[in-house]
């Protein structure tokens, strides 16, 4: 999907929500778990539920990985289930990956293209640490995003990523985002930012005004919507909000997509809201 | 594998030499390309040929996922087949995994814990930028270990690793040695050295100077075997030195295992003289 196709979707359904499908098989809905595959059960009916108020959808790999070939399964399921609403959902791999070039562009092509193994994303998350031919090689598939780690939700963000560098005063975060916007331009390229760190978006605005950000942490992490737009939003958006557990796991009764959509839609509400005043 | 089992095995072996199983479907000799499972196939005659010259094999995890369930299914034919050979070979799971604490401990026991994945590695590589509860879940397992990112072998390297703390005068890799060597000891924890910087190896000794570290880049990467010892050797050796495309792939004919013994022997022969110097 490419850029003025998710600001179209942003439009039309006035949301900017993502849905993390982190779908941890040890907190499902227990009367899921005598089904073939209750990973993708869970998962196409938190699709179905929340498709109307959502824009993305974001498999954390681990969750799947974590369960082998079985979980492997459930992902492609998953994958292909979401291959029917290719122009209603852009769909992210968090991945976090991150290698040499030649093992770059290995990831790439497993995320990329959907002949070689099953998947076929529209983004990946890609850690920043190894530097520019690390990256690059995921850039270079035509309408297929990198959303590259900036400044994340967690408390270790504080490690390293605040580090100011001797010779200019820029924080590490700072200068992933200077460096990297010479890479690729705002049509491939997004930026993990955490709804936790919200006042730290204006910061981020002057370096990269019109990038999509993609911001985990409101919900169960306990970021604000409101402060997230407040400093990150732009003209054409320029966010995706990322909601996992507070929607998955809002019910784990036999009403957990009844619930999983009220919290979708309120979340929605709020986005509406927010987009009438651009 | 804790580590004077491991110090033992490179005693015995006089080496301490990793092969790095990224075996590209691509590359393998093209008569093994009918066979059920070519990568298995093609690993298996690879460690039987160098399981006398090395302590250690890391497979990439790229180089599997990017072929999907086909892919995973290679991977854990080969740890099985590993398991075979629990005491002579040290396993790590190439993956440079890292994100927030509750998903990083999904990647934890995606590696770790057989039952769950089928996969049980001996250690896994850890990107550093999210810091310190995205690499903690690794280090809660008896016995396993993490290898984390510190200077990497590619061109990459110099766009953040090297970057001066303004506070400090420490560079990011050196923040990354101080900072993580309070989170675990040398028994569990091992860094990420490229040999293409192997003159760097003796400021990162006075940071960890116990610690072992993994260095890729001898071979075709171009870093040199001698200077990585000179500057990183320790009393217990404190060194893993990884081969992979100069071994796999030494020849592509029917011979590709015999000549990846020889390539792996005189790595050994190598590492024994330099051993013999301790």
């Amino acid at each position: 999907m490419n850029r003025s196709d998710l600001v179209g979707l942003i439009r039309k359904k006035q949301s900017f929500l993502c849905v993390g499908l982190d779908s941890d098989i040890h907190k499902l809905p227990k009367f899921l778990l005598d089904r073939e595959d209750p990973v993708f059960e869970f998962n196409r009916a938190i699709i179905d539920a929340t498709l109307p108020y959502a824009v993305a959808y974001k498999p954390n790999l681990a969750f799947y990985e974590s369960r082998g070939i079985k979980g492997l399964l459930s992902l492609e399921r998953t994958m292909n289930y979401l291959q029917n609403f290719k122009t209603e959902a852009f769909t992210i791999a968090d991945a976090k990956r991150g290698d040499i070039g030649n093992t770059s562009e290995q990831y790439a092509r497993s995320v990329f293209i959907k002949g070689e193994s099953g998947f076929e994303f529209d983004a990946i998350t890609v850690a920043p640490y190894m530097g520019e031919d690390s990256v690059k090689p995921f850039l270079s598939f035509e309408d297929k995003w990198v959303i590259l780690l900036a400044l994340t939700s967690n408390k270790g963000a504080f490690d390293f990523q605040l580090i100011e560098n001797k010779e200019n005063g820029k924080r590490l975060f700072e200068e992933v985002l200077t460096k990297s916007s010479q890479w690729a331009d705002e049509s491939k390229l997004m930026y993990v930012v955490g709804a936790t760190k919200a006042e730290m978006l204006s910061d981020i605005r002057k370096i990269v005004p019109n990038h999509f950000l993609l911001v985990p942490g409101v919900g169960a992490q306990g970021g604000s919507l409101q402060e997230v737009a407040k400093y990150g939003l732009t003209k054409e958006c320029g966010l995706l909000v990322n909601a996992s557990r507070s929607i998955l796991f809002a019910s784990n009764g036999e009403d957990f997509a009844d619930k999983a959509a009220q919290e979708a839609k309120s979340m929605q509400n709020e986005m509406a809201e927010i987009l009438a005043s651009l």
